[in-house]
């Protein structure tokens, strides 16, 4: 009854989710991993003490007998092929963001994945399993706020290094909301447009930073997201969402309120691990339920892809300063569960 | 039309009233000033460009024709003569706290105002008159919470002066909420104790603080006001009430929200003189307005007597670590207003 | 040393400000009013029991010794000509918004300011006065935030007539904040763009309600205003500044905390008129006062001609969906006080 | 390396805890239980699709082979006998509040433990184990607020059947106050005292309600708790921690702030069951941690006997009035972990 799975990749999130499969969930044990160091899976399945086979590569460990559901969070480049293997394989496979470089490789993987008739694609939006961006959706599905015609949102952290550049702020930081306010709204993309506030004297001369995305989607929402990487009060996510007859807004994290040195206040946090550590848990558990019945759940394949579409669409929009067409194909009946 | 308004005691607050007569509010101006030290009286009309006559004393002052209504801003042990000659005299008298030194000198002046017949007597409760403590009121009198059963309050200086002993936390700290909760409740007073949690470091060794001080109510109403006169982080003021069917909080003085350095916070006040600034003009707008018809309104010398009586009680209270009775004769129909 | 005011137009703006100027403010009182219709000059002074002449015409008025300053509260369209009426005759005037219907009337007033050599005007751009704004205008300007990169804004009302069309949604509600950021970010607008979000089912057929403008600045700040006047639960202004270092909002109403059937909750205000109540004392103060010294303060013609200015462009880009320039000559020296 | 449980008692907060063992935590499953009630047992395996023996007694359960560690979940009379066998078994056991039904109970057990030379009991104060109350503990940890001076709480319910007497604000209600707030200030309980405020018509008539417990540390922390069982609006815990320099405050729970209707607004919970859900996860998990290595952590037999200690000292003081002392002996060294 436990779930066997194989890891391919053992770096910081493998290990991360490794331990979280092993000491905090219920129902599924670590049976394989595979590294392109095999060193780093050795050093990763030690400290756990598990009893885990060492494969050489990831077809390998897709294929063995005692894995019954993958995980692949090996590096972005390195997805595509692995889920598309274990896609093949017909065994569930949760793969960290992104599920493929390109549109065109998540495309792929939606393919097989609709050839093969059964959902087993999980991407790593963890998002979705947070508990504020949960209560903000069960409140706009209950009509709380009427039908949302805007959304504000803000996404900051206190600071990047030198290594990221421009268009990082729409793959690596943006591709958080792209998914999220997608399923939020239960709506696609149509168009996209970026603007570029006056530099921030705190961004490395290469970047620009703070960039706000304009996004208008199917159903006429309007969505502006502030993207600011080095705001550096603090790593601080905000969303609020605008409804016909009211507002709904993403809590702040629990933290205590103080009186102390002339301030009434609440710690903001600093560091993006902790903002979403819990989802982690509940993300995982929703893959390992899933998993355990031969399938797949939450964000789909169809999800990353057209997440990829529309970062896209994104940098194109970064480039031009002009507003740019969101396309994608028709959604397959297949992603309608 | 204008008021003619005679001002004994040219100390701080006096001038501060005589400022915001001047150069704020319509409807008075000053006529008179004395002082016992007459050049404070002439530098305090100078500034002003006032033309004003300084008398001799304050019934030289409250005895001329050019005065139609009294302030009485001297300290506190001579507020009780002059303050009993207005009444006499039959002008109205805006007396700040406390109305005299003893209850029984409170009780004089109520006896010399229901002798005349008219209400003449304003006494410097200046909460009333703050705007949050207004909606804290309409909120119980509208019956948004139920009738009250408790209520929760604090009282808290940043610092004080060794000057500051054990017993001013009743006669010039407590003496605020003492008015202010029966003004809040439409209550009186059955019973006090008072509690001394551990001492503070930060007070000097002669000062037990902070101090609870627990109130029962002649409707049953159970009162603990924290005094807390060292808490080192602000001038803090708060007050909850607990209804049958809800609660309802004093209002946190408008600040800005800042997210700055890791911290979501507002801003504390520290200066006490902040806290109720606006409450003075609105209070000597109603003096203004009621004694331009020949009378008084706002807090009474009744209430002045009262607050006495309950703070007598209060000190005997931190004394005697007892439940001390609060006794008051029944309330002169004269002051159902 | 009492300011005669002459008042021009005894409608409802007019009357409540002849009725702060009389029973509220010191400093000024009421000397003579006129209207084009006559009955309702006399119905607006008898109440306030004022002695004050009634003329014929604003330029009567305007001429006469017995009037020190001018109060014009006429309708819009009537404004310039007694404006520039009371700047020709070296008289300081207070004009309630618009200072005139059209960009090149408010620039014919300036011309006719900068030619007497003196600041006369003060435009009734109440929002400055708010002790929220001046909050927030305090902060940044002491550094609290760094320099400011991004405003984020929401005009909300809960409802409106039949009668209020698109570009109303510009001249009658974007208006504020057009003069409100540019005093409170010290700068000035580059260009404007319009966009629609799916329309309110709540708002009439020809109206397009929401719209999101963005504003760009000569600095480069990126504003965006959210403008939903039939957002239906209630009147509310949102303004939150992102700076280099941190976040400075603008504070909420003062209102009470309640813990009642299941919510914890603030009252939001639902009638326009009480949000800034306070804020008409603070400005009709601050003209009393430069205009007892014969000249004015606070918003000036020249911001008055820059809200027409920047208005027009808005309109322009409701109507084209182009992102459109702002063009402006330079400032006279004259203005920068 | 999986940890063999034993649960005796299938009520409902055992089947919960068995869920959650199975289907939630790592590192244990159910092996073993009993009931009073053996169909009870069988029902509560069965949709668990557990391979569970059932015994017919506790002291049976425990001596099992197949038992490593034992959950009592049984009816509060019975837990006594149970942890003592357990105890004596040199079994890890967990043991929802009351450890016993009298402090003489408790003492047994702590004696036998004592005896047994090794921490062997977690008590089921799970409070402890919640985020909120942890960061609070950790902000006074770290000197945030400075030493504890006074602590203000309230225990709020929306409402109780009539078959809750006034005793049970104490047994059932502040019991949990009275450990959470020892381990918060790691502290001891001096005296304690009750006043009752005018009883909400909204009680039974045979229930006091709202009551206040005043209660006096070893260290000289004052507590006040309010406890009011029929507020109507929610299920409302609040603790403010007053500090020599600063105060700290519990988190409200997490949840959406939304306008509409004009409230700014966010949801108070109506149920307790909502309130400490996490907290149970997190609970079960260091009880599994512990015993996997033959040990307890978490609530002591000595917190659970500090508890009944303090329990029947304010259940005096309920019917005397008077201030009450807490008499305990010197804590065991074992204890001093």
């Amino acid at each position: 009854m436990t779930l066997n799975i194989g890891v391919i990749g053992t770096g910081a999130i493998g290990r991360e989710h490794m331990r979280r499969i092993t000491q905090v969930l219920s129902g599924a044990r670590i049976s394989a991993v595979t590294d392109v160091n095999r060193a780093a899976a050795e050093s990763a399945i030690a400290p756990l003490g598990l009893e885990a086979e060492i494969f050489l590569t990831g077809p390998d460990l897709i294929a063995s007998p005692s894995v019954d559901a993958v995980l692949v969070t090996s590096f972005g480049a390195a997805h595509e092929p692995d889920v598309l293997a274990a896609v093949k394989a017909g065994k569930p496979v949760f793969c960290e963001k992104p599920l493929a470089t390109t549109a065109q490789g998540c495309r792929n993987i939606v393919e097989a994945e609709v050839a093969g008739g059964r959902r087993l694609v999980q991407v790593g939006f963890m998002r979705r399993y947070d508990a504020g961006y949960r209560m903000l959706r069960k409140i706009i599905a209950e009509d709380g706020i009427g039908a949302p015609l805007m959304v504000h949102a803000a996404h900051r952290n206190p600071g990047v290094g030198t290594n990221y550049v421009t268009e990082m702020a729409i793959h690596d930081t943006l591709i958080h909301e792209i998914d999220v306010l997608r399923w939020l709204l239960d709506d696609d993309y149509k168009t996209v447009q970026v603007v570029y506030p006056r530099r921030s004297p705190n961004a490395h001369e290469n970047l620009r930073d703070p960039q706000i995305v304009l996004i208008e989607t199917a159903k006429g929402v309007r969505i502006d997201v502030e993207i600011f990487v080095n705001c550096v009060y603090g790593y601080d996510i905000q969303c609020e969402v605008v409804g016909e007859t009211g507002l709904a807004k993403l809590p702040e994290p629990m933290s205590i309120q103080t009186r102390s040195k002339a301030r009434l206040s609440n710690e903001i946090l600093t560091d993006w691990k902790d903002r979403f550590i819990d989802a982690y848990d509940v993300e995982l558990r929703d893959f390992i339920e899933a998993a355990s019945k031969g399938t797949a759940a939450g964000p789909s394949s169809w999800d990353g892809y057209a997440a990829a579409v529309a970062a896209d669409a994104c940098v194109e929009a970064q480039k031009s300063g002009q507003i740019v067409p969101v396309t994608m194909p028709e959604k397959p009946a297949f992603y309608n569960f």
